[in-house]
């Protein structure tokens, strides 16, 4: 499933690519969000042709609505949503952990109220890999325990127990021919829980192993720390995905501590709210600084929006309250992380990503752009 | 400027081109409206790839904002919103009727006030003919005088007297090289009136005619009487536009009566409520029936949407208040009223005009896709 193309001579930075169901992708990766069956406001010919090789969409939200039934019948997931490449699902645990009214975690499995209606649900670890297996997902995640931070040992311990116990559950339950399977590793910030959870991940041998629990309130060089020593532990010929990571910084942090997937809503969440991301910093579009500004939004930019579009005109879009400016911005941001990713590829191939992270980093804390 | 290229044997329906500083259109066209610079939600590659040939924008909305000075610094509109095609500019007279918070009329011109922030403006047709050239639009119309439905025969003689006299101040203010100019026929439902403003128009020998003030909460029949009756007075060489029209019902009927030019918000406004145009009619994909009907919205359309979406998807984001729903309802229904004109000009060039509209409202009417 894995092919590890290139190591960077100065780095964890690794190339490689990761065969699905669905055809191919290069790591590292980066994947768009489609919560719910859909990346925010994009066509996904858009989010293709902006260089998306693999989306993300979430098990919980498609598991309440539409439900998994309709999707079956749709023909999976690929088919209902009209995306012909690799989908990674989330298996929920996160999402009932952050999202739903109430949750209560059994060995069993997880009781939940929908965030959507109220209503309960009892899902078991089997339950969650028959869903996705039924969703048709390439790459598929274990249910998982995740805690808050900061969390006492003592909580923490229980969780990743759980998870690791799920996960052996979960692997039983998957039928080979259906997606790969990862392994997540929990264990909070505790080094000890992390490697312990690890090392018997491993001795499960998942397809690939996921670094959850990250990026929950906890300090950048925490979560950094957390995931050197993770690696450390993980196979160099099985992929690691560091959940839900993060900013343009953060990924190329992890990048150099040899992650190879990584997922993020804030491309679109932040394009929403008006902000773009730039090789030089944050910009807010809205600002009357750019009343008059006809650079696009980063001259070093080849996306659609940067080659066709002002800062003035989507200010002006912003501020007229236009559907197209959230659009734009998306359509921009993601774009903005998928070519981050195609230098981070390009810089690793050359063995200079040591080079490349310093000069994007100085360009990127500099706000050269704003 | 308007080359007639075939006249339809059986009824009044005429095949054209239209060509401007930014390219051809043909006709019977229909001009997605763009009134802040922006088709809504849509992205212009979408927008000129469904079939639109010349968009039109509101000159009130981009005076009030962002500003004509903006526009004029960015290059021009064309440049400001990076559509490389033909524009036609609505003179404002519509809009300061039926938006502005106060207007007044007096034959030097209109004072208003803004509906974004109260601000006192006053317009001369001079004014507004200087706005239309800075923007850049390919036609240009003159400041008009709109009246309410129903509204006194003397209500309307004083309202249509002011147009025609606002016509000729702008046809004295327009500089030749910078976009055609039309004449805008006035009158509201009094057919000496429309008679003796057409005529007053021609004899003035404007590029185009535009039949205004007609949907404003009159009957169809009296809308089509209208159109026929002015239609009738003007010249064969030079294109009529129907302005604010209209429903698939109303621009067929208006097309088998000479009418050449169309533009409405119908389209991206149904279909940011969840409401598509078909061949069989219309639909509301909200509807439950469509929770498992994997058919696309129209099974006759070729456009993107049809070609890769279920109802049952879109029905799916339109409940999960996504914005792809509305992006992409927009998107069909742009490519509806676009395809729609293609069959038209294609019925007329066969001279099948009178069969292809018996045929188009005989489905559409019966619902046949609901």
């Amino acid at each position: 499933m894995f092919t590890l193309i290139h190591k960077d001579k100065n780095s964890k930075a690794r190339l490689g690519k990761i065969t699905t169901q669905h055809g191919q992708f290069d790591t590292p990766a980066f994947m768009p969000v489609g919560t719910h069956a859909t990346v925010k406001g994009l066509l996904f010919k858009d989010v293709r042709e902006a260089g998306a090789q693999i989306i993300l969409a979430n098990a919980y939200h498609l598991f309440l609505r539409p439900g998994i039934e309709i999707i079956k019948k749709a023909g999976g997931l690929h088919k209902f949503m009209s995306w012909d490449n690799p989908i990674l699902t989330d298996s929920g645990g996160y999402q009932v952990f952050s999202l739903a009214l109430f949750r209560k975690m059994y060995d069993r499995g997880v009781e939940f109220q929908s965030h959507l209606d109220g209503l309960k649900h009892f899902l078991t670890p089997e339950d969650v890999i028959k869903i996705q297996e039924t969703l048709g997902s390439d790459i598929i995640m274990p249910l998982d325990q995740c805690v808050q931070y900061p969390c006492t040992k003592e909580e923490s311990r229980v969780a990743m127990e759980r998870t690791v116990a799920w996960a052996k559950r979960s692997k039983d339950a998957h039928g080979e021919a259906r997606g790969s399977l990862f392994g997540i590793v929990q264990g909070a910030t505790y080094e000890d829980l992390r490697g312990d959870c690890a090392k018997r991940l491993v001795d499960m041998n998942f397809d690939g192993y996921s670094i959850g629990g990250v990026s929950v309130g906890e300090s950048s060089n925490l979560i950094y720390n957390i995931m050197e020593l993770v690696v450390g532990l993980l196979p160099l010929d099985k992929p690691r995905y560091a959940m839900g990571i993060g900013y343009p910084f953060d990924i190329v942090e992890a990048v150099e501590r040899g992650v190879d997937m990584f997922d993020c809503v804030i491309p679109t969440r932040y394009g929403r709210n008006g902000t773009a991301f730039t090789s030089g910093g944050k910009i807010t579009v809205r600002n009357a600084t750019y009343t008059e500004d006809f650079k696009p939004l980063d001259p070093k930019c080849g996306c659609y929006v940067c080659q066709n579009f002002s800062r003035a005109y989507l200010r002006h879009l912003f501020n007229a309250k236009e559907m197209l400016g959230l659009v734009l911005l998306s359509l921009h941001n993601v774009y903005f992380f998928l070519d981050l990713m195609r230098q981070i590829r390009q810089a690793i191939k050359e063995d200079k990503f040591t080079q490349f992270k310093q000069m994007f980093l100085m360009d990127y804390n500099n706000q050269i752009c704003a």
